[in-house]
């Protein structure tokens, strides 16, 4: 690997392939459409619900954002559909309808594990053509997931690091997993829930929104066997958890082919972890009970979410 | 009131005027737009959380239905708008758009308090018609509801009773409660979500759909008055909670307008409690965990959900 | 080929495949992807522009319908965006947004020659694999059509055999089309657009809508050597072209797979007759100006559209 | 009127509504919903029948944009929703969905005379909020409107002045008119569909999208009595008529206001005039054949098109 000032160092794409078969777990798994989901079980959720103290609940998805943007090419649809005049009053009723391609980099929301193909395979080495058409994935739908009930971690880096928040383009390493887990008091563990924290909301606010598909903080692929080895069984980000541009020669998204392809770890993207991070300073803890539940679609590749953290 | 076989006792325009004077509960909160939400304090989500017994997780969410029916007369829509052939590989991406036009049968959604205004008013008195307009609520939308943690309890009314389902028009009265709360080992307290199982899904997959505007298992409003005693936070049904046809002369919807407008009690729609009703029956036990984490639209009068039990 | 009462001889797939090699003009077209449209030059667009003797315009598009029903099963969608309250005034601006999923049997719609493969290959034998993808047609879209300006000519069914409408599942052949030439005073010539009318919407205002994909009056696939011959450059109809059930085994739509994949015959589906009807008939005139302008969409199957005749 | 060196005199509110006054024709039409589309008769529809001299047809709609921009700030939708994989073959079915709030900078649209209203009044003197809801437009629908067929004339402005494009923020005036008239050998009459070439989509060609809401060239109100007296009944542009920013003080739209709401005169917006200009060009005629067909929509503002020049 050479070395790259600003997303980390360069990576050929024979070692992205070396990677992913170190860290793949195809075969594993009783319900594979689950992948990593299967490492938590009853056992998690009860430990993970063990964690409320104060009960301070902290919503973390993005406002629904109809207006288009450098990091909102497909603008979600919001159109109210009644207005009290179309179904005849006593009540007057008021509707809407909620509509968007909400894979990107605005809509908070899951990705499943038919959401990606590396080498046209599927988690699971599912052959993605065969597997997902117009009708929707017969593999990997987001309704084979359901929701995520489990602990939550925030690796919060500008708390860690004493930064406003990570730059764009900043590559996020094993050492800083092991460095915020030591400044943060919390070590990783089988079956949690990452969240990682660059602030791009936080920048967003202050200095606007910028095309975070050219450059956006997030994990390099050298922290991603770390991360398997802790176990966890989902990445969340206020990114989408790749850092951007992307270190690897011909692979635009690795962190999420990683993942996803070969790990079997559905993503959060674009989650709002401000509050959070406000929440988690204020507590003095960084670990918690997070719950997801996506939208329950058949064949659906992911899920618009508002996940919560209870403290 | 005179007697009326099929859904309860017909329930003149002026005795229901009475009823929602009764059970007003305009002014009392700090948060209007959150109504009896503000009941759910951070002591309310501890306590749920540590009803947590076997950390089974039961989602209550329909699926994303896009199949027009009786019962779903605007289909929801799922597009796949990428199968590997729109944005270049590696990895290939399969997204998908969602929308729905969610009120109505067919979706499980949340309603927030803008949804429903009665006598052009919706809840603490707000004038719908300056409230509501094209581009959302400014008052009582789901973003101010976000997420709901707190204990649930499920009055599964066909266990008790010992029958398959409710017959649809069946009206579930005040003493249906009590009923229910001696049976079922539970009684219904202050900030608790109710869920009402009809059986409408157990009918619906033996009988085919039908329409459930037309008849459908639900509370009469002779029992609101017990439950806004009791502080519920929340009216959940895997119907609508009204029963229908309405008893009362002149509202469609007389359950919704007592919860939503009086009370300022959301409402959840079409939850699919079958699997519920049997982790219950299974553990014994009718209260839980519940998490709803509704979308996070700004203006939105409800969101599609996918509500989970913890047992 | 063997005798059915109701919608004309059944046809063996063998008989059907030689048929459609009988039909066929792949590679005979400069833009193969306008395919029987080649037909029409500026002198055919002369000739029709001649035709205008009253200049009475009759539109035959459907009413865009957002409700479902048995011919309706993907309804269309119709929100308003502003009511004079999004964008600031003044002037107070409204604003919709139309949507629909349109090929089915409720939106008036064309076909262009990318929405229909037989065997894997769309006309002028492209592979329909490589050809259409998640990202639209790059070959045979509806932009490569762009407007039809021809002669059309309506062929009354009802009106040449004196009943109300042709019943659900009544096949016409090519001996329906010589009588109709004949008691219409028109005979079907290079470049023409044909319009067959059934009388549907005459019987669905009558009696109701009726699942027109388990039964319609249509063209049986005998009929289709006598319009090639003709050389029409378009089959309209107020059904979808197709008699239902299909006579052909293993083929649900055969005239269809003829006229498009076969020809490359675009079609019109799911046209208003009955108003044109009555002008031909008040004119005894069954041929004027047809103008059809689909909407631009790079990449479409098809397009709603509206078209006129002028008489 | 001051001095503006960008767009034309500035006029004031008190200036703009005696403007309004003297150009209105409320009350005059039997067909008050169609406004000016009233004055194209029969004799009107074979008159420009008559013009069709070389039979080339020259359709001025844009395409279907899916990508925002400046100038495209509600994306279309354009998805596929069967790829051969959902309704069983033979044949296999590519289907697509399509859906736009079709208003704005980028879909080539018919505004009817439902899509604004000055001081709450629609054409004609309607009430504005008791004509148009959630639901639609009881007055002044597309559905009203239907298909025009007329004579079009293109003011080819950048042809007349031997310049590529007008600048944005060029204003139109009358003097315009006659110039255009003289220059190219054409009277604007009654029934006529004025198009006026800025030259938009070459200049965006050639210097890339800007935002027409900031900036634009079209017509000045100054130029609309000329129009009235003209008699013409729809004015269409590569713009969407109205020089921006607007000289009237408090009115962001006072052509489309004095043509829609005074007049009732429907705009054609953002057609694509180039490939029309060299048409004429060539043939040396700027008169033609329109041929219009807005999508059958009940209660629609308005509808995409794709209209044809007939040359």
């Amino acid at each position: 690997m050479s070395s790259n000032p600003d997303n980390g160092p360069a990576v050929s794409r024979r070692e992205f392939d070396e990677l992913f078969e170190a860290v793949r777990t195809w075969g594993r798994w009783p319900a594979p459409g689950r992948g990593a989901w299967n490492r938590v079980t009853a056992d998690h959720v009860r430990a993970a619900a063990s964690l409320v103290r104060t009960g301070t609940v902290v919503p973390i998805g993005r406002p629904w954002d109809t207006r288009p943007g450098p990091d909102n090419t497909r603008p979600a649809l919001h159109h109210m559909s009644d207005l009290g005049d179309v179904e005849p009053p006593e009540p007057s009723a008021y509707k809407d309808f909620l509509g968007a391609d909400y894979h990107g980099k605005s809509v908070t929301h899951l990705d499943a594990l038919s959401h990606l193909a590396y080498r046209g395979l599927l988690y699971d080495g599912r052959d993605a053509r065969g597997s997902v058409g117009a009708g929707g994935a017969r593999f990997g739908s987001v309704q084979e997931l359901g929701p995520l009930v489990t602990r939550g971690v925030l690796l919060d880096l500008p708390a860690v690091l004493g930064v406003d928040w990570l730059e764009p383009g900043r590559a996020v390493h094993a050492a800083d997993v092991t460095a915020a887990e030591r400044a943060l008091g919390v070590t990783l563990g089988d079956g949690d829930a990452v969240l990682l924290r660059s602030g791009r909301f936080r920048r967003r606010r202050e200095l606007g929104p910028w095309d975070c598909g050219a450059a956006s903080a997030g994990w390099h692929v050298d922290a991603v066997p770390l991360l398997g080895e802790r176990g966890v069984c989902l990445l969340g980000a206020d990114g989408d958890s790749d850092v951007r541009p992307s270190p690897v020669e011909g692979v635009h998204s690795p962190v999420h082919t990683l993942a996803i392809t070969a790990m079997g770890v559905p993503l959060l993207d674009n989650l709002d972890l401000e509050a959070l991070s406000a929440a988690c300073a204020g507590a003095g803890r960084y670990a918690f009970l997070l719950v997801a539940t996506p939208l329950n679609v058949p064949g659906g590749t992911g899920s618009p979410v508002n996940p919560v953290a209870v403290m």
